[in-house]
């Protein structure tokens, strides 16, 4: 067993569903005082944060590991091959809930460390930890907590790699470099209730939203760009009716949602939509609710940085992409900091019998230190 | 207190709610007896019905008189001014669950053919009376069962009078001398469920449904005639979703439902309404159900009787109308039998203080007492 396998299963040991934590940051923040990092807790709510830094010996960029202690529910225990909280290494590969996402990448984070900080204890810059208890939860009282503590500070975070599994097939193929942006709505379309039989003395809000649903539907919100694919609109739920054959409705309601690219705002889809929602002369109520704003990181120190790292010890081409859902990125990212999320092979997340390549994760190690070595080595 | 309003509030005292008949039937039986019917009970599952005749003398029609003994519930019956099992006659108005609908129209049935057959023992042709106590519920044990029995003896009815309340404004003013169709669909539209981020992966039955929602709603389906208005289409319930605002959900239903006029029949809406969802090449379950077809009596010796007996009762010109609801005239009239509905005004009918003009049901009983005349009086 190596030093950041045996730090996964630690981890991995600890039953840390949303929001519980279970110890693991107790574990991380010693090993990180051992090397000279200053660490502090930040509780908001049922969920648990920490800081830590470490200063260098002389000017640089703050490079800032970010990422997560809980992990989502296991589903059946019974139907694991092994118990989802007793890490196991079978045929090579460690089993464990978290495995993928994120105690391996914690634990290659905190290995990564200690191994440049030995090798480069005077190294420039500073290197920080940013880690929550709740990014799979509601994700209220974590990393956007931390992020207005560290505003109010005036501390800027510069670049930061976020331990999200990002590969897909191997190690370092893909790293996330933005997200796109997410964003809701509930829409009530309003009638007039009445009966089937006298339709002229009702209004239906069913008929009268299908031709603006078929525009919303079929709009071509943008192209997308070089980093984004384009703009995707979906409706989630429909519910109207009273549950009997004979009554038209009073209303209809709706939640949708978009996923978009840097090419649109929120305000323009908002505009956009209440345009084709007034041109068919809707009564409707509609709320929208951001839940994220796009980012990207198009290139810079911290990209290259990366590229290089993982073509050092993988000799791997990394791809740069922006699918997927959100992450904690969505939050620091705007705060003018350089983002790439970087990670384990994703295929097993939030699974059953959940698990990575064990030798992915020194790997992985290798190539956070690698990282550190391009940004902060004492010069 | 005439012997109309009399026999209306002993029936209106017999709590009769759906499918409860509470001896109203018993009281019409025996009356019907003193005057030379033969009756009999054919009570199917919780409904309770009865079918009398009388003969006449020599040869001519069959004229049935058909209603319902059942009545709504009362809502909550503090709000009613007078008890509505207790018959009140207040300003001239007889209060009381089923005064209009249709407890004064069986008694005004049932003294009419009293005096009629007093004035014309020997009557030709034959008088019927077909009642039910499941008119406002499923209607499945009620009418329905009554025409079967009578089909499998070769009982045709030539003319029958539904006594609905079909007046508008005054007694008279309006009579149904039809009713359009309804047929009604359970849709499922089929699609693929996936993640909202990855829409790609999966299909939306929303999306997928939303252009032929708009072919179907803004469909014109007929024209309708002289007789009928335009075949109307309206979608009741459509119900997608898991809830949750992240997920592409695998079907959406809904419930539908046409009330259609003599020019569209149910298998013609059915062949267009599938090649609609065949054209936008959905994957669907369609069940339809047929509730009523449209029927017709455009004119003929029963039709022209009605009106003649209203100018000779009221001085009014009766308008004839298919409009509104179904009624147990659906059953009886694809027997071939010609059929009108007439009956009070039906202003209050399902309503608290339920009531009508206590005028109005001698005058009704005179009307269908001039019909018997026109139609059957000893030549």
């Amino acid at each position: 067993m190596t030093p950041t396998l045996e730090l996964a299963c630690d981890l991995i040991r600890r039953r840390s569903i949303t929001p519980e934590d279970a110890g693991c940051m107790d574990l991380m923040i010693q090993r990180l005082k051992n090397i000279g990092f200053q660490t502090i807790r930040l509780r908001h709510g049922d969920t648990d944060n920490f800081w830590a830094v470490r200063n260098g010996q002389s000017a640089g960029p703050l490079l800032a590991f970010a990422g997560h202690t809980d992990v989502v529910p296991t589903g059946p225990e019974e139907h694991w091959c092994s118990p989802p909280f007793e890490p196991q290494i079978r045929d090579g590969f460690l089993y464990g809930r978290g495995a993928a996402d994120m105690k391996g990448s914690l634990a290659a984070m905190v290995v990564a460390c200690e191994a440049f900080v030995t090798e480069h204890p005077q190294h420039c810059g500073r290197i920080a930890f940013l880690v929550t208890s709740d990014e799979e939860g509601p994700a209220i009282d974590g990393t956007v907590k931390v992020i207005e503590w560290l505003q109010e500070r005036g501390e800027q975070i510069d670049c930061c790699i976020v331990g999200e599994p990002s590969s897909s097939e191997h190690l370092g193929d893909v790293i996330k470099n933005g997200r796109r942006g997410s964003l809701g709505l509930a829409l009530k379309v309003l009638g007039v209730q009445g009966h089937v039989a006298y339709p002229h003395l009702a209004k239906n809000p069913i008929h009268a939203l299908a031709p603006a649903l078929t525009e919303l539907t079929t709009e071509k919100w943008d192209q997308g760009n070089q980093f984004f694919p384009a703009t995707t609109f979906q409706v989630s739920n429909i519910n109207g009716g009273t549950g009997v054959s004979n009554v038209i409705p009073a209303e209809v309601d709706l939640l949708c949602n978009w996923r978009f690219s840097t090419e649109s705002s929120a305000e323009e889809l908002e505009l956009r939509t209440r345009r084709i929602l007034d041109r068919y002369n809707l009564r409707y109520e509609a709320d929208f609710n951001l839940s994220g704003t796009p980012f990207l990181t198009a290139g810079g120190p911290l990209v290259q940085a990366v590229q290089e790292a993982i073509l050092t010890v993988t000799g791997i081409v990394t791809k740069l992409s922006t699918a997927g859902g959100t992450s904690d990125g969505r939050f620091i990212a705007p705060t003018g900091a350089q983002v790439v999320e970087l990670g384990p092979v994703n295929a097993t997340i939030h699974q059953i019998d959940e698990c990575v390549k064990a030798q992915h994760l020194d790997q992985l190690k290798d190539i956070y230190r690698e990282i550190l070595r391009q940004l902060l080595a004492s010069r």
